[in-house]
């Protein structure tokens, strides 16, 4: 232990718990010897498993929770029962300062609502957002929100957007990323009400606001950072999911479909690989519930080695790069700026300026 | 001429138009000889064309039209601008009852409310939408609303559902259709208001109701009618549009990486075309713009002869199915079970009953 960032593990959340978890740390730890990890759960299912490793026995503490929060567990019953839960006790290490960041593939809703009881919110942030990035033909796009929020007003797509911002700068690792709002068209006139509205508040912030996009720019990359409500963005995320398997799904049907078409993908297989690998969601995965006042990252329910240990590279760089600290930042600033541009409104309207 | 169905065609309608458009109508005409059409548009650019093909000269007749809608057009200016356009004749002949239906892969918005204006809506209906087909790995889902109304309320869904139960009935020869409702996930206590309200009035109707679905499920076809607001269905269809693109584009650099890909790539085409046939985005092209009182089929705009032979197909199909009065009598139907079932509760907590 004793290394410069600290992240809180929950072992047991996600579908291939505790396996994937320890192997993606074990992933991780090869390449990155700054970080040492919390990791909560039931030490008798964890300990073998990080005894057999060969980078985590000097950077891993184990701390004993008997309870687990599962998948389908409604999140309101989840805080109640989990009190001693290894989901709660990591997000709570981050609030005690024992930890940076927080790392869990477990059940989001439960994630949530915990994330935001134990750690409270930003100051001046209205409701937290669930942000990610969206795999495309241009090195991805974060997107936002992706199901925290089912209903959000124009003042919360705002904020949104400040935090999709920040979360980009680390992440994309862009200086002044692009702003595009979800729609059904990119002309003026479309859409609903809500994103008119946040339309003309981009367009008068200090943003980079690239204006309305729609559902296929997210393949496209058209733009750094894409805002949206929580219900759009799910569905979004969920259908790419399923018409990626589906892709999928039909070209090895044709591969399997005779002896030739076989051979033919055998010749293929290394060149698909990796041409396939630019857009592999588990080099994506690692989702930032933006907006609570500390780092918690949401990893793929499913996730294997390699998708967790990249949300554990995504932790370490939002710690690094203090996503939070630089959110304070923009939403202050925003909020001063949209104040004096009320009070020079009324003066000019008085005939006092 | 003489034959018993009449489509009315937009051919100048369309990033391909009018080449796609005849070239369409010639592959449509190959396998039915049934249909004969009304093509409005510019003679000089359409006679030559129809000159040249073996199967349209005794099933076609042109009517000159100057105005031509571009894509671009904002739908209000095209109405004004538009009286003499091809696609407005082309509904025109819907009204007057020269033709069955109208096909065209001209401006959405543009034959959206030229529909609507010229040909009013079906008793009872509040709303009309847009409904197609989802390719997926189960035949097809149906799913609606595409875009004709950024904002619902639960009735409207409501009757999205009963018309994509008919739509369904007709193109997916189901015979009782099931109904899902697109959302961020199965639980019933999950997403907006809206669809909370609308999945009380499905489990009351006697609709074939799902409950809940998410995104992935369209990919999935665990339903076979999905039904949601314009907005979302727009985002969900167009997201998938790219994801597709993204996944093909992604597997052509794959095959083109190395001499030995382009020689598997080879050997394996014949059963990947064969796959992929399966999810043809073109074998499901025909929006149908249900709730108008006549039959609008709008084709992709960008849709080459495989596509329109195939919006041509669902013309037909709906024609023949007479669609617009089983929605009709379904519709009344709906309307006369939900009057007796809140008089029967009235009765009930006044104790008659």
């Amino acid at each position: 232990m004793g290394k410069s960032i600290v992240i809180s593990i929950d072992v047991m959340g996600g579908a291939n718990a505790p396996f994937s978890v320890i192997s993606g740390l074990e992933l991780f730890c090869k390449n990155n010897n700054s970080v040492s990890f919390l990791l909560y759960g039931r030490e008798t299912e964890i300990k073998h498993l990080v005894e057999k490793t060969k980078y985590l026995k000097n950077c891993c503490k184990i701390i004993e929770c008997e309870t687990i929060i599962s998948d389908d567990e409604q999140p309101v019953k989840a805080v109640k029962t989990g009190i001693n839960s290894s989901m709660r006790k990591a997000v709570e290490a981050v609030k005690t300062g024992a930890a940076n960041a927080c790392v869990s593939s477990g059940n989001t809703g439960a994630l949530m609502v915990m994330s935001k009881m134990v750690l409270g919110m930003l100051a001046g942030i209205k409701r937290p957002a669930i942000v990610s990035i969206f795999p495309n033909r241009s090195h991805g796009t974060v997107i936002l929100d992706l199901g925290a929020n089912a209903e959000c007003d124009p003042q919360h797509l705002m904020q949104f957007a400040i935090m999709g911002v920040c979360f980009a700068k680390v992440v994309l690792k862009k200086e002044d990323p692009s702003v595009g709002i979800l729609n059904v068209g990119i002309e003026e006139y479309k859409g609903r009400e809500l994103d008119k509205k946040l339309s003309h508040m981009l367009a008068e912030s200090n943003l980079n606001y690239h204006g309305f996009i729609e559902g296929h720019d997210l393949s496209e990359g058209t733009v750094d950072v894409a805002v949206t409500d929580g219900f759009t963005g799910n569905i979004a995320l969920k259908v790419a999911e399923g018409v990626a398997k589906t892709c999928m799904h039909y070209m090895k049907i044709g591969f399997k479909s005779s002896l030739i078409s076989k051979f033919g993908a055998l010749l293929a297989a290394r060149g698909l690989k990796k041409s396939f690998e630019i857009i592999d969601p588990r080099h994506y995965n690692g989702a930032m519930f933006v907006g609570v006042d500390g780092i918690v990252v949401k990893s793929h329910g499913s996730s294997d080695e390699i998708a967790f240990a990249n949300a554990l590279n995504v932790a370490e760089k939002l710690v690094k790069d203090k996503i939070n600290k630089n959110i304070n930042s923009m939403i202050e600033q925003h909020t001063t700026s949209t104040t004096s541009s009320i009070v020079s409104k009324i003066k000019h309207s008085l005939g006092l300026e």
